[in-house]
């Protein structure tokens, strides 16, 4: 991608009025912009970013079975009143009539839906289990949006249910969703705890959150210095570790997912059932199953960032390598950037290529600001020498190589550094 | 995919109160449930045919130079009231308010945020031209939302936006979209009429329209007999052409795609500026582009259908080949079908696998109404030749293959198919 045809509108400055280093960065990286009280444009290096995270959310649901589908935004409100939520949610939900005076809502999750969908398809024990996903736009009017993506009024989400037949079955899909968010996050480079947390508005017994940690949080977890539990610090009453009496320490966290067994809540109230073995009628056991690819995005963002600006993981970055002609006006110098170029589209290498007419001090600042893991310069010795600089990103590693070599000493530190 | 782990509700029946043929057969193949007046559920496979021709859209206008962004679906009032639509679109916009009680609407389209972007970050003449464009869902409150996915109240829009120096910024920008749409509808395998149209609520000098004919569209247009003249009825007011006085035929057609010179009507709104070669403030001059990736889907299947169902493009099925054994109790034949499926799944080719315990005409008859290109029974002459039959869905055409060569076979009928 040549920068010159994009829009990567970078800051020099802080901009004013951010709380989070994420929320700093994705500015001032271009990666995003606030239309309204927590209500953002993703912009085309933002958009790429989303693009990676969704992929691996992707993969890692199919691989679990899940089926992808596309749920709307716009719900009649009959469904949220037949199991109550209608009236149990306040003004978090947003609301509107259609144009026949009719109530609707803007979907905030869509446990509804999924119940309305399972009634209406799902017949005998044969048709489960079932895992049903989609990434999809969610709306909640927050009181107080903050943080930069952190907490916005119109998110992207992926959400999956899972429909079994009895309790067993549920917490088969649990697991295999717990292990498939455990390898999500750490796909995308995050350090992450799991713990115990209230299910809340979803209803259900047992939830668990996926908290990476990070001082822009607004949680807290309560971890037992001794053992091995967790827990969302609304669960820890005591401060004593309810397994082992040990002491508890907290951390700042940002929840980038959540996990419900919800159980037969909603298959009742929709009457979602199946015929079992026997013939007789029995209802859906659900699970719900939430990750926001905005907040890991952000929180890989907290986690890997220096006093320059990001350090992209890999797996997430929007480009692997940014290629960095220092003089746009020397010709020669342009030829073999262009050749370099045109070899890691040939070589299929994701490349920003910042062709701008711009003083190497600024080119520098922002390939530092937007992190991609490797940075290519091609710049005097090159002209001189014919030796181009390749800079790890994360490390600050500097090897100069030959431009007959570029390109392929290139592909082989980003195999290094994606392992 | 295995059938039985999948969800594809397939109905014998005709449902009750289809109107188009497309309807009716996306709700018979399981593709779509609608939720409520104009709100539709897209299931695994409807799912999976939006995301072929999300991807042939997102290659074709890349190609173009497009850059892929999200803007958001919530939009403050203060944008639209400043171009003035805020009160000249009526009931077709969906309103709400905030709980801070703010005035705001659900995007119908984008033209007003990208006016607001390119405010904010472009300059100079240097950063244009530029293209934008989103995949995103709209809301538009029809009065009379019908035909199934044709028109409805929620659908998604790959809506992008030229940005350019000047008219003839705009006029490349806008041949460049001509033709990538042409490439779009094309390789999605429908016919289409490209048309003059009627700028309608957009504004602007020309626009175009890209029509599918078909007896289930709402659109008519009016076609020279002697020169190429052709243009939406609205517009065609004599019968006769203007061009060359030749008589016009009408042609009923489906509106898939539309595209508008804006000028500077959003721009000049909204203040969307930039500095020319000799540092004067100039308005940006813009160009709107919409395509409708489910009217896409639809269109096809109006147009390529037979009794039996749909006969999907290769380009957009939501499979490339249904494979078919006619007995799962056979344990012989199973085996058979599972080594024949491990292997298409090791070749990458995208098979449905229907491993239900059903009667074989139960199954040839969903394999017709799902219309993959190909289908492959594993049936009793698999059990006593080692032969297996292939079947063009198209055509009709049948070969019967020997089980070693089954999946090298379906590889070239497929590939031949494609071409």
């Amino acid at each position: 991608m040549r920068w010159t045809r994009s829009l990567i509108p970078t800051l020099k400055e802080e901009p004013a009025e951010t709380e989070a280093v994420s929320h700093t960065l994705m500015i001032r990286a271009g990666l995003v912009r606030q239309l309204a009280a927590g209500i953002y444009v993703y912009l085309p290096l933002g958009q790429r970013v989303m693009d990676k995270v969704n992929g691996i959310i992707r993969e890692e649901i199919n691989g679990i079975g899940g089926q992808e589908i596309t749920m709307p935004i716009l719900h009649p409100a009959e469904l949220w009143q037949q199991t109550g939520r209608w009236t149990t949610i306040g003004e978090e939900m947003f609301r509107l009539q259609d144009r026949g005076k009719r109530q609707m809502c803007l979907g905030m999750t869509h446990e509804e839906v999924i119940a309305w969908l399972a009634a209406r398809e799902i017949r005998s024990y044969r048709d489960l289990p079932q895992i049903w996903y989609q990434i999809q736009t969610k709306l909640r009017d927050e009181a107080r949006p903050k943080s930069g993506i952190l907490r916005t009024r119109e998110f992207l989400m992926k959400d999956s249910y899972s429909l079994d037949r009895d309790d067993e079955g549920l917490e088969r899909s649990y697991e295999l969703h717990k292990e498939a968010y455990r390898r999500i996050v750490t796909r995308c480079g995050l350090s992450c705890h799991v713990v115990e947390s209230d299910p809340g508005m979803m209803g259900g017994a047992t939830a668990h959150e996926f908290m990476a940690p990070s001082e822009a949080g607004e949680d807290e977890v309560a971890l037992c210095e001794r053992c091995s539990y967790s827990a969302n610090v609304e669960l820890a009453i005591s401060k004593r570790c309810p397994h082992c009496e040990g002491s508890l320490r907290t951390l700042r966290v940002i929840e980038v997912g959540n996990i419900f067994k919800l159980g037969t809540k909603y298959s009742t109230a929709l009457k979602a059932m199946y015929l079992n073995e026997a013939g007789e009628e029995r209802p859906i056991v659900m699970g719900s199953y939430g990750i926001g690819p905005a907040r890991i995005a952000a929180a890989a963002i907290e986690q890997h960032h220096d006093e320059l600006g990001i350090i992209w993981p890999t797996t997430i970055a929007p480009f692997q390598l940014h290629l960095l002609p220092v003089n746009v006006r020397d010709q020669k110098l342009v030829e073999m950037t262009e050749a370099i170029y045109t070899q890691f589209i040939r070589e299929r290498i994701e490349v920003l290529y910042d062709d701008r007419d711009e003083r190497p001090g600024v080119k520098f600042k922002d390939a530092d600001l937007l992190g991609l893991p490797l940075r290519m310069t091609v710049g005097n010795r090159a002209l001189k020498e014919g030796m181009v600089d390749l800079k790890v990103r994360k490390t600050g590693e500097e090897v100069q190589v030959p431009l007959s070599e570029a390109v392929s000493r290139a592909q082989t530190l980003l195999s290094r550094l994606t392992d």
